[in-house]
């Protein structure tokens, strides 16, 4: 046991390793013409500017935050209402802070490495593509793989790490309490995620938005034409939002939900305590072991990645998903049969460890059902967007109207799934029979937080193929930009849109695993409120209760639901209008450089570019704070007003209310734009079957839709990941606030 | 006290001869030109097949699901599960089910004869426009009126009927019991309404939206012009969508609101009796009562409806509004003081009633400010509007997500009136110190009641203001059509325009009515719940205990809440689909008629208009099966699959993502529209100063959100009120359903 548990720093350092492997050898490529060199050096510093401001900025919030969550946990967390009272007051308070530091280090360098590498791969994927299309998979991926093996690799080893320090070297911590200690770390990881993804997710689609108007519309240019100032910002957009951004994402959840599963651990670690089963740590332990196999896998099918030049290249990629999909099977089998060891306890006819088992496979089903729900809503070949590009001949109303109608459509066959997916791996879970002292049931609940882990073991190779996305769509740009052969194009454009299909994927995966985490996160939540409440009764406070219910019938709870559902909507306001005005600022400024600079026009003249990825990095972290507080304070000010029962119902109302509306602006988005592409590729005829594609009043009411859809599918969508997750954490950590 | 229960049939008979007196002013008024007369006639023709075919299919709809409860609730309700033990089986079958006849046929007369009036008000308003605007505004408040009166009169007499005639008539009922008893009413009224809203709803929009894209955008002929088949589709559509369908929507609210506060009142007569109080019954009578008053009001009221010539219309309307809720202000003061008789018991310092006054108070007050935050956000003169206007500029897809943005903004201050809402009128009624035999409080919940009741006395009015929208709607397509002179267009032009204003500040408070609403109709499902367990542990029953908490974290109810908060979207994906079905309807007919009568286009030959009305009428009847199914399935499933608590977490998530959802559409789709006029009426600027008005492309580009804008705010938003509230009777009325 002992030594399955040393897998985790391993394959930890493996996954590093790996990753700095796959960098060297992307770096190792050609980088191609001198054209496509100049162009990537232009991306590349634009993209660096942008992350040095950002993370210096964020860097900064950081800090206040980490001193402010010091100060307040330490004033707030005195013996009374401390969930270790041995180290109540400024000890439990630094250490929530140096967690939170460490947390929020971990994400920005995940995010600043990955983007280090995805902007260098992007003109080697364009070089490859000069000469071989399974070249340029690779190279593609490969570097996508950096971000996502680092990702997932420095999530486990800081969760690992901090956990092993807190629980080793601090005296008084025992391993059933450290857990509840290392939230901090999630809240850190929460807190940069959500600026990542706002000022990624604003920068991106504001340069797309602002670039399109100034240029396509109002200077008649096509689009990434090298006379457009604004292109460049859009070409270093599609790093910072979808690379970076998503990367962060991703950072946080594995993160928040390892945590999560270990606090519900703490409830299995007693049972098996007392039952006298073999090593009843391993329970806390399981989340880590299992994410470590889960790495290992994808380590594997990185070396699957491989195919002919005749090949659709989203095959190549699927052949890697399904290696890892099934080594995980195996991992996971491997880790409950050795981690829960029960001494051959049966439970309603087979093993305890066979139930968890089973309650895993769930999450890995429901990863792959979400893979193809996703794939059903956004992809050309399917009703939904063939009705859209339809409604596109009648004008951009209805193309929006009907485009509307399926971004709504696509919440109820995800919150069916996500249903189905709690129901049985609860049920699963609880045939267990894990039953705690007081006689409930806490198998069910771990039954989801396995199934929350089986489902994240995928995530190094799911986050590979999503930065695939942003690499390709800029090799296309640089192969675009600098006026490639056609054959070169040609490549690039296929793999643009495999890459827009796997963003999707990756999408979809994001917020199946919310959800299902959500109930994990949650039931964390009330077992930290209880730890605390329980403290506070041992200790002879006898005017309040354990939390056993979060009562929606109660006024005050309600009315923090209503809060909780609003949060979602008001917070994708802000990030949508964050969005216009950060376009407004870069379409005043080409527009002044058309005006001053006439020779730009006839490429006499070099556009100031710049200035405007410049510009546009000021405005959007301008931007981002507006909606970054608003998702930090609402549910410090609903708990300070409304206690921490009320908190939990906005968590929970919070987080079903923000994963639907994400659904919708994620699948609505995708869906326009592949009706867009749909158009563009002349699949719309008219009735007497002539094609009706680009130029035509049907492809320009497209372009209204793929145009509307960009901010809810690139800002306000995956920034909403972000914020379920951060009302988690932050409720999680600053839960002893709540109670009075 | 026996003699203020008499003002109940006093005030709703009073009502219902006062409206047969207005409407026969009405109809004693000229109707103007020839011209006037045959188009009017013409409308009124479409309207009656339309209503007549609806109804017919409602009434066949309505009759069935009476059989399907009468059955249903006769099976279930045995001895054990029974809320009255003494009727189970085939008695409480056939109450329930009479009780859903009754309140299906009194929505379905009031829809009925309010479309009657209110047809026949248009070309009488227009006719009075071509002498005076007072004139014109009085007939088109009357003619609203007679609906606003029967309306709220039918729903009051009918919910007093009833209950008078199960209490009085039916042996083995206590005052306690019956209003347990009526639900069955409530829920007729729900179901009507489902079909009533849906089936207008997609009907104005598809014939709206249909006429403009085969006229404006295809043909290139103006609005309105009778060369357009379908333009007398679009002006029936005025009726049957926004009169008739507001008109079931806010009898059905009156209605169920009016039962759930009867129900929780039984837990205060419960009190009352053991005290002693005098009039203990008064506490269930009391919501009928307090809404005869809000009637009173409102009669006194129509006679401020006066003003002179050049003064804005909407001040007119003003007055009668200020009118009405001043004299309801007295009336609830009266009536609390005089019902909630508790032989000079202080709480907290102040006599009982003194408490719910104030929380009667809360409602009324929340109604105005609904008014006025519907005004702030839909109003061209504010920043939300002019925004959208400004976005246009820059094109379609700018003004979309403008649009969207402000629409998601406005749940923040809707959400937050709310919350204060219900905290501050629970807080009231907390201290008013009612308090039951088990110690638990009940005084709370009542204060939400009576501030729900509160809101509900100016229905009436804000209904007739509602009907006065399409009734000067209608009023310009007469005068348009019948080609009158400029000055009696620029009075129906001006009336058009506060039409709108009034219009969207109904949806504002048909909304906040439904959430404040929401809160006491599942109260009232949880005492109905208690009501038959407490029986069964009476009958010996041991493995079931009352229901005193509706837990969140159990997740049972979290997926079934989950499904509640999808549920608001999916209906609305389908409303939203029908009306683009319906409408290509309309567009392969009118395009058949241009290509087959080709003198249409130049005056000699008269369109088909008729036919037009025919399909669109027969489409919108089929298109709003589906959504109506869904809207009546999903919970039966959800509460046979997962039980009754579940079924109240879906019930109160559903209710809140449903008044979210509407609201964004509501509020967005008003502002779009507004956005449009806005550029109309040459606000809006480019840099230089110039007016961007009609014609151009800023201009185009609001239409099309405009167009977008149309199905939200007058199907799907709508709809989900009805939706809202259907959930509440449906689980209220099939309680036993699913308790096993």
């Amino acid at each position: 046991m002992e030594l399955l548990i040393w897998v985790v720093p391993v394959a930890g350092i493996a996954a590093v390793l790996f990753a700095l492997y796959l960098a060297r050898d992307v770096m190792s490529r050609d980088t191609g013409t001198p054209e496509m060199v100049a162009v990537g050096d232009t991306i590349r510093e634009g993209a660096d500017a942008f992350v040095k401001r950002q993370y210096t900025t964020i860097g900064l919030l950081a800090l206040v935050g980490a001193v402010v969550i010091t100060v307040v946990i330490a004033l707030v967390e005195t013996r009374e209402v401390a969930d270790v009272p041995a180290l109540a007051g400024a000890p439990i308070g630094i250490m929530t802070g140096i967690a939170f530091l460490v947390g929020a280090a971990c994400s920005m360098a995940s995010g600043i490495i990955g983007m280090f590498v995805s902007v260098r791969s992007n003109v080697r994927t364009a070089a490859a593509a000069r000469t071989s299309l399974v070249g340029a998979v690779q190279v593609a991926m490969r570097g996508g793989a950096v971000s996502g093996f680092l990702v997932v690799a420095l999530s486990l080893l800081g969760v690992w790490g901090i956990f092993t320090a807190y629980e080793t070297f601090v005296a008084d911590v025992t391993v059933a309490e450290a857990p509840f200690l290392i939230v901090g770390f999630g809240f850190g990881a929460s807190f940069v995620a959500l600026f990542a993804q706002l000022g990624g997710g604003i920068y991106t689609k504001a340069a797309d938005v602002g670039s399109d108007l100034v240029g396509k519309v109002e200077a008649g240019i096509p689009e990434d034409d090298p006379r457009n100032a604004a292109v460049i910002a859009d070409l270093v957009g599609d790093n910072v939002g979808d690379c970076a951004g998503r990367g962060a994402d991703l950072f946080e959840s594995t993160a928040a939900e390892n945590i999560g599963a270990m606090i519900l651990g703490v409830a299995a670690f007693a049972i098996a305590d007392s039952a006298g089963w073999p090593n009843p740590e391993a329970w806390i332990f399981f989340p880590l072991v299992v994410r470590a196999f889960g790495l290992l896998a994808t380590i594997v099918a990185m070396f699957f990645i491989r195919g002919s030049e005749t090949e659709n290249p989203m095959n190549i990629l699927n052949r890697g998903y399904w290696v890892t999909t099934i080594l995980s099977v195996g991992g996971l089998g491997l880790t409950t049969y050795l981690m829960m060891d029960t001494g051959g306890t049966i439970s309603n006819g087979l093993p305890v460890w066979v139930w968890f088992f089973f309650a895993g496979i769930v999450g890995l089903a429901t990863s792959v059902a979400f893979v193809y729900i996703t794939q059903f809503y956004t992809a050309g070949t399917f009703r939904p967007v063939r009705e859209i590009a339809e409604a596109s001949r009648t004008g951009a109303a209805t193309n929006i109207i009907s485009g509307t109608a399926v971004g709504f459509e696509t919440t109820f066959v995800t919150a069916i799934s996500i249903g189905i997916a709690l129901l049985s791996s609860h049920w699963l879970g609880q045939q267990a029979g894990l039953v705690n002292a007081a006689g409930h049931d806490v198998g069910g609940i771990f039954g989801t937080a396995v199934a929350t882990m089986g489902m994240l073991m995928t995530t190094a190779y799911i986050l590979a193929m999503d930065t695939f996305g942003p690499i390709t769509d800029n090799a296309g740009g640089v192969a675009e930009f600098s006026r490639s052969e056609a054959h070169t194009r040609e490549i690039t454009d296929r793999l643009d849109a495999v890459g827009n299909t796997t963003k999707a994927l990756t999408k979809g995966y994001a917020i199946a695993s919310a959800s299902l985490a959500a109930f994990l996160l949650f039931s964390a939540y009330i077992d930290k409120v209880n730890l605390i409440i329980g403290n506070q009764i041992e200790a002879g406070r006898t005017d309040i209760e354990l939390l056993t219910s979060v009562n929606l019938a109660d006024v005050g709870v309600f009315v923090a639901a209503l809060m909780g559902a609003m949060l979602a909507y008001f917070f994708s306001s802000l990030a949508i209008r964050a969005v216009g005005k950060t376009a407004q600022s870069i379409i005043v400024e080409v527009r002044r450089q058309f005006r001053e600079m006439p020779g730009i026009m006839d490429y006499t003249q070099r556009p100031d570019y710049a200035r405007v990825v410049d510009i546009t990095t000021r405005a959007a972290l301008r931007e981002m704070v507006a909606p970054g507080l608003v998702a930090v304070a609402t549910p410090i000010v609903v708990g300070l007003l409304l206690g921490y029962q009320a908190v939990a119902g906005l968590l929970m109302v919070g987080t079903i209310s923000g994963v639907l509306l994400a659904t919708v602006l994620n699948n609505g988005g995708g869906a326009w734009d592949n009706a867009k592409k749909y158009i563009e590729s002349g699949n719309l005829k008219d009735e007497d079957g002539n094609v009706l594609g680009k130029g035509t009043p049907a492809h320009a009411a497209a372009v209204v839709g793929d145009t509307v859809g960009d901010p809810f599918k690139d800002t306000a969508g995956p920034s909403l990941h972000v914020l379920v997750k951060l009302l988690a954490t932050i409720t999680l950590v600053l839960a002893p606030l709540f109670i009075r």
